[in-house]
């Protein structure tokens, strides 16, 4: 069975947190932790000298919408905290990547989160069609997660 | 079984989509879907008369933060489309309230979500603290799903 | 000489203050001020039956991008106020419009600003270039503005 | 005459533009820029010891909020892009700061635009109040501009 992290986060994203992200109870709002969760993303893309929006010679872009995202909040986030955000990649399918996160604050975790996202094609004046994971995407994204010793 | 919806929505929100709400892709950015399933709940707040930040005469909050939220995004959402978000309160419990969300366009529906909230007694200088919920919510809100026949 | 509001507003457009939009020191962040001018905007070039993303036949889209904005703020807005943002046309150029808005909550006003727009030819794969406004735009955005009497 | 900018900058904040900042036009939403000015302010602040939310004793709170802020669009920004935020304090007043600010990429200048902020004193259950600069800002926010030599 698969556990959701592996021992070693696989890629670490470290950020402060900012006063426009607070909402009048005086902490981080939840619609953040979802923006957080991709910025994550998209560091850990570039981070294998990817990008999330790859524009090709033909003027189409390979992209990577969201099917689903998932947080659990555990803890208060608040201004000026700094933050880790750990991204382990936990399944890596034909089409379609899923993420786990974790939200760290020294030693509080303070939220786990998961996202699915598809590989698409969008070709302008057409609609995003899925595609089967191009080999630049593929090679680099290495699935890493911890499995339950039982 | 419980499933996640009546066949008549116990409550619809109807909202126009913004220019700023819309990322480069084209269209309406995920973490977007979150803040439109909390202007839903709000709007259901106040439909029966209650609002989701009440406070108190010794000058205390009572609230509702969010445990966990989630989505799963069937189409794309686009800049001008008037939406329509159905609520239902999928379960009641001590302390919490877990609601179920669809969100339509017309005839085609474009997200599900979820999401569970906890009441809380926010007081100056404290830490916000979990409480049953107070009469006031709890005599208004109804649970209201479709029972699976089978 | 021009003074910047006339005396009936020219477009009215109300709007109920959001949760997400708040942050910690419990009022509107100054940020939104300047979303609710465009959703403002938006809604004004509706009311003349246009939209602010013209798509073309060729592909190609009209748009109007923001040469500059500013906001003064006078009094604070909070969680679930109702709103309302006014809209007058200050100036009609070759190439551009320029607003004021102002904002109120009943008999306070809340804030006032100004947009100057620029109308703009997206091509695919092109910068985007200045352009006369078209005739569609010209003809139905007017002027409104109060003489100064002195 | 003051001019708007020293010849060297006061303080630089460098910042990478996020996926989520764009808008479907597939540029930076205009909205955006008060906000990383804001973070810039407070990137400002923290390189002095200071916070713009500094909690007092007596669970009293002095801020800042903003009195007005503008902005004037020069070049588009991009998803990805590494910017380079300028700040100067262009006037220290009794109660309030007046900031200018510039964005560049490389050598090109993207925009510039200014914040006036007033020292505020917010106590639990009243309207916040401004108040004269307290000694730990005063005497570290120093004024600094170009002079115009004609």
């Amino acid at each position: 069975m698969k556990e959701p992290f592996p021992e070693t986060p696989q890629f670490i994203y470290r950020r402060r947190i900012q006063f426009a992200e607070t909402d009048m109870a005086g902490i981080v709002h939840f619609s953040q932790y979802y923006k957080i969760m991709e910025e994550t993303e998209h560091a850990f893309f570039r981070s294998l000298d990817l990008t999330i929006m790859h524009h090709q010679e033909d003027g189409s872009i390979v992209g990577w919408p969201r099917v689903s995202a998932s947080c659990n909040f555990e803890a208060p986030i608040f201004f000026e905290d700094d933050i880790e955000v750990r991204l382990a990649v936990y399944r890596k399918g034909v089409k379609s990547v899923t993420y786990n996160f974790e939200f760290w604050r020294d030693a509080t975790r303070l939220a786990r989160g998961t996202m699915k996202t598809v590989c698409c094609h969008f070709a302008h004046g057409e609609k995003m069609k899925s595609i089967e994971i191009p080999p630049m995407y593929r090679d680099k994204i290495q699935e890493d997660y911890r499995t339950d010793p039982a």
